[in-house]
C-alpha cells in the first residue's frame, strides 16, 4: 500500500482552488426565475416607473392652484366630468373647474396636477365640493419617480433577491442575464454501496454521500447532472470522470489503497493538484482539473466527504456561479464547554453541539459516524497553528441550520 | 368612497393568525428530496448502521491478543489467507495465527477482532510480520456504533438538513413523512397590469407583484399554483378565490375603493377577519378564510404587497409547512443615523441601508417605489408605541439578504 507522499495544508489547498477561479459565463434566464440567482451584468431601465404621472391617493383630480382658500365653511366647487382607474384612463385634458373622480395608481390627466383626498371632498349632482386646498402635485407620482429611464438599477454580482426580480419586471425585462448555474456532476463509487432508497442487506451498506452531496449542490446553486452508484471498476470512474460538467464531485475511492483508482485517472486524465490534506476528518481528500473542470475527491467515509464538501467543493461551486465563497449559514461565537484537542499542523474540523449558549464537542470523532453531524449543531474549525483550544475559550460555530435560531423562532414580526 | 370602519393593530393580527393555526397533514416524500422539508414523525432507525463489524483503517484484521509482544525487533507473523474489501467479505472464520489484508469499510471476519494499521506491518510471501501490537477491537467499528436499531434518530417538527437526508438514506429509508407544503393561489388583479415580461406601455405598468410573491413563496417552501392575471372583474375574482389551496394571496384590489371586490367577496365566500391595519405601508391590508384556506388581501402597491406579505403571509405559509414563524434571514443590530419618525398608534415598516455599520432609512417612502426596497438593505419595524426612534438608537434590521454578510464574503474556511 502507497501512503501520501506529501500532504497539503487546509490553506494552500483554499489559495490554489481560488487562484484563478472566475465566475462561468451568463446565461439567459426569465425573469420569473432570477430570483436567487447572480446577476452577470449591470440593468439599466430601459422605460421610466411610471410611464405616466399617476394619483397615490382615492380622490378628485384637479388643478390644485384653483383649490387655494378652499376650507369646511368656504369649499370649492368643481364639475365632475368623469373618472379615471387604473389602467383605463379618463381620455381627455381637464378645463377650469373641472375635475374627474380618480382612484390610486390611475393616470392623471392633462390639466390636473394634484389629487385632494376623497375624505375631504363632498360629491353631489355631478359636483364636487373640496374642503381643503391642495397644493400642486400633492398625490401625484410623477413620472419616473421609481426608477427613471437609464438608470443603472442593478449591478452585476448582485444576488437577486424577489423584489429585484419584481423590479426587472417592472422595467420591461422579459429575461436577464446570469452567472450560469454550475453543472455538477457525482461520481459514486463503491462496490458495497447500495442506492438510497434500498434497506442495508448483508454487508452493503446505503450510500448516503449522493443524498447529502445532491442537497449540499442544491443549496450552493449547482444544478446535478443524472448519477449512478460505480462498482470499484477504473473503466466505468474513467468514463464517468469525463462527463461535461463544472464540477465533479468524487466520492469514494479517493485515497491510497489498491481500490483508490480516482487520484490516478485524474492525474492521467488531466490534473491532481492535491492529494492528502492536513486535516481531520478528510486526510485523504484530493482534488484537480480535467480541461476546465475542477474534480473533487471526496473521501468516502460520510463525515470525511461532508467535510471536504464544505471546505473544497462549496466554496468553488458557489464562486463559480457567482455567490461568495463563505460559508452560507449563520455563525455564532460562544464558549467552550470543554477543551478540544488538536494537533499542531493539522486543521480540525469538531462537530459540535450548542447546548445551554455553550459549545460543546461531541465525543464520537470517527469519519464514519453520520449520525455525529446530525447531532451537531454546527461545526468548529481549530486551526493549524494550535494543538487544541482551552475550555472557556471563544469559539466561532459554523451553523449548520439555514432556519432562524431557535431563540428567534417564536419572535414577533415579519 | 368608503373608508376602513375600524383598523386592526399588527400584534392583533399577528395573534389572530397564530391562534389556530396548525402544521398541514404529512405527506410522504423520497429520501432524495427530503432535505428543507420538515419532519412530521420521530423516525427510528430500523437497521444497525454499521450492520456488520467492519475496518476502521486500511491493514491486517486479526486476533488482536496474538500481537502481544510484537516489536520492531521481534515482529510476529500471521499466515495471510485472503482480503477483505467494502462490500466482499472474506468469506471464512479466521484461525490461529492467520490475518487477512483488509481496506477501510470492509466487513472484519469472525475470528478476527482488531485492524494492525499497514504502516506497522511487512508483507512477503504469503506473510505478514506485525511490528507493533494491537489490541482488541482496535480499528474495528462496532455493529451500530453509528446508529442502533430501534435508536430515535430524528425528532418531528426537524426541518431536515442535507446530512439528516443521509442519515435517513442510510438507515433504509426510501421515503420519510413530512409535513406537506402549503399550496398557494395568487390571485393578481388589476385592468391596467401587463404580465410579467411585457414591456410597459401606454398606462398600464407591468405586474412586478406576482414576480414578487413567487420568490417569497418559494423562499418560505410553499408550492405556487399556475396563476393568471384577472380584470378588475368581481365573478373572475369570485371563482379565482375558490381555487384549491391552503393560501390564497390577493394582490390588488384589497382596499375600499369602488373596484376593490376582494373584500367584499372574501366576507361573501367565506369569513373578512380583518381588514385595514394600523400600519405604513400596507394600511388596507386584509385576511380571513374561505374554508380551511387562508386568504390575505395584499394591497397593489408594490412595497405594500412586499411588507403585508411579510407580516402576515409569510409567517402563515411558513407555519402550515412546519417551519418557524419568525423572519427567515439574518438580523442585525446597529445604530440609527438619524431620526425615525413615526405616528404612536401605527407601526411602520421602513427601509433602510446599513452604511458603515450604520443604519440609515431611505428617503423615499412612497409605498409604490419598489426601487426602494432593492436599495435598502433591509426593514426596521418602528413599533406602535412609538411616535418614532431618534439618532443614535440601536435598532434591529431584518436584512434581506440570505447571502452571506459582506464583511463575510471573503472570509475562509468552509
Amino acid at each position: 500500500m502507497r501512503g501520501f507522499s506529501e500532504r497539503a495544508d487546509v490553506e494552500d489547498v483554499e489559495r490554489l482552488l481560488a487562484s484563478d477561479l472566475r465566475p462561468l459565463e451568463p446565461e439567459t434566464v426569465p425573469v420569473g426565475g432570477c430570483a436567487g440567482r447572480v446577476l452577470a451584468e449591470d440593468v439599466a431601465a430601459r422605460h421610466d416607473v411610471p410611464g405616466f404621472r399617476r394619483a397615490a391617493m382615492d380622490g378628485f383630480a384637479l388643478r390644485g392652484e384653483a383649490t387655494f382658500g378652499a376650507s369646511e365653511y368656504a369649499p370649492l366647487r368643481f364639475e365632475v366630468v368623469g373618472e379615471a382607474f387604473p389602467g383605463r384612463p379618463h381620455p381627455e385634458s381637464l378645463e377650469a373647474g373641472q375635475a374627474i373622480r380618480i382612484m390610486t395608481g390611475a393616470p392623471v390627466p392633462d390639466g390636473a396636477d394634484a389629487v385632494v383626498k376623497a375624505e375631504v371632498c363632498r360629491e353631489a349632482r355631478g359636483r364636487v365640493e373640496v374642503q381643503e386646498p391642495v397644493a400642486p402635485r400633492k398625490n401625484v407620482g410623477e413620472v419616473g419617480e421609481d426608477i427613471r429611464v437609464g438608470t443603472t438599477v442593478l449591478r452585476r454580482g448582485r444576488r437577486l433577491r424577489p423584489q429585484d426580480a419584481g423590479l426587472l419586471a417592472s422595467i420591461g425585462h422579459a429575461q436577464v442575464s446570469c452567472v450560469r448555474a454550475p453543472r455538477v456532476a457525482l461520481v459514486v463509487t463503491g462496490d458495497e454501496l447500495l442506492p438510497a432508497g434500498s434497506a442495508p442487506r448483508d454487508c452493503r451498506i446505503v450510500d448516503s454521500n449522493s443524498t447529502v452531496l445532491a442537497a449540499l449542490v442544491a443549496r450552493d446553486g449547482g444544478v446535478l447532472l443524472p448519477f449512478e452508484i460505480l462498482p470499484d471498476d477504473p473503466e466505468r470512474i474513467r468514463a464517468a470522470l469525463q462527463a461535461d460538467a463544472d464540477v465533479l464531485l468524487v466520492s469514494g475511492g479517493s485515497s491510497v489503497g489498491q481500490e483508490d483508482h480516482a487520484p490516478r485517472l485524474l492525474a492521467e486524465l488531466g490534473r491532481l493538484d492535491f492529494h492528502g490534506v492536513t486535516m481531520r476528518p478528510s486526510g485523504p481528500a484530493g482534488g484537480g482539473r480535467i480541461g476546465e473542470s475542477y474534480v473533487f475527491l471526496l473521501p468516502g467515509n460520510p463525515v470525511s466527504c461532508l467535510c471536504a464538501y464544505e471546505f473544497f467543493a462549496g466554496p468553488t461551486l458557489r464562486a463559480l456561479g457567482g455567490r461568495p465563497r463563505a460559508w452560507p449559514h449563520r455563525r455564532r461565537r460562544a464558549r467552550l464547554a470543554r477543551k478540544l484537542s488538536s494537533q499542531v499542523g493539522r486543521t480540525d474540523y469538531v462537530r459540535v453541539e450548542l447546548r445551554g449558549g455553550e459549545v460543546v464537542p461531541i465525543a464520537t470523532s470517527g469519519a464514519s459516524i453520520l449520525s455525529s453531524t446530525v447531532r451537531a449543531s454546527g461545526a468548529v474549525i481549530v486551526p493549524r497553528e494550535l494543538e487544541g483550544l482551552p475550555e472557556g475559550a471563544e469559539v466561532e460555530v459554523l451553523l449548520y441550520d439555514e432556519d432562524s435560531e431557535p431563540g428567534e423562532a417564536g419572535g414577533d414580526g415579519p
